[in-house]
């Protein structure tokens, strides 16, 4: 293949990034050309790395590099506390705000009768299962204050219902408002408010 | 390096793409690194291959594989005609057009005393040599209609004058727009109607 059908494929490609519109992708793909040494061959390298590397981590859905997640093997992780999640974007959110010593349960999504996402299409059994297994006390559903995130934190609520203490976020988050948009403030007192359900 | 020191490197050097910030560039590699085999992997080896061949064509500064660019060594593209553009932004919205059927120069740049940019550090003397060596009849000088745009074509109008037929982009081209944001309609008139300097 030659160079330019290389960068047309690129920006094609590009371009189908969540953010990035063909301009853009032109732009940034343009940009990464100029600064090749800085940018383009670093990126080249860690994409491929990650590409390598990543996988889910098989407790809690997390992405890291092993088995297991960062989070899940540290030792100054608490075991009594899992917050459960959509996806990882929203354990990054959770993360930022640097407030939760627990650890995390990453559904991959909500319950969606539309798109005809049951429990198995989430990782609802396994989070039943750890509650099981695991010397868990407390689970705070941080889902989404959306349609699907609630009807989900209703669905996993009747599923553990008199097994574990069962809490959600708060104060603080806004109708319709996703997890990933607030600040870590917001999310602080979200968590330090949350009530039982 | 682990594999979540990978993803927070490659997130923090996303985020430094023109159109991202920190969130879109944590969605975007999110988003590759669900779709690991269709996204993540492809674009890794598009820009490592990218990175090993782009080079700037000799001649008219086009990016591309080899010592001269795809447009310089093709022979549909007439010789009689050479198109100046600022960068290689603006020779892909001329593409685009699919209206000019001669060559390009590209300046890399414009006049900026601001910036400290003179014509050394454009491409302004190859431009002038390529007027001198090659069977030039006409130079088009399609740049932005900013102040530094249209000060640089008068300096290369002054140092091409009485050589060379020199017209402009004229109608279409809005007050302060610059060529990457037109719609191809726009520049195909701004170049049917193109009025001598
Ligand atoms: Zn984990
Ligand atoms: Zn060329």
């Amino acid at each position: 293949m030659s160079a330019s059908r290389d960068i047309d494929a690129l920006i094609d490609m590009m371009a189908r990034l969540p953010g990035l519109g063909p301009r853009s992708a032109r732009r940034a793909v343009l940009h990464m050309i100029r600064k090749k040494e800085l940018l383009l061959t670093p990126l080249a390298d860690l994409m491929h790395h990650v590409a390598v590397s990543v996988r889910e981590c098989e407790t809690c859905g997390n992405i890291g590099g092993a088995r297991l997640c960062d989070i899940c093997t540290s030792e100054k992780r608490g075991t009594g506390e899992i917050c459960v999640v959509e996806d990882v974007a929203d354990l990054w959110a959770m993360e930022r705000a640097a407030v939760f010593k627990g650890r995390y349960h990453v559904l991959g999504g909500t319950l969606s009768a539309l798109d005809a996402i049951g429990p198995d299409e989430l990782r609802i059994p396994r989070l039943v299962s750890r509650v099981a297994e695991e010397n868990v006390t407390e689970v705070i559903l941080a889902l989404n204050a959306t349609v699907d995130g609630q009807t989900t934190a209703h669905y996993i609520a009747d599923q553990l219902e008199g097994r574990v203490r069962l809490t959600s976020l708060a104060q603080g988050v806004p109708i319709g408002g996703e997890l990933d948009y607030l600040d870590d403030g917001t999310i602080t007192a979200a968590l330090r408010a949350r009530k039982e359900l």
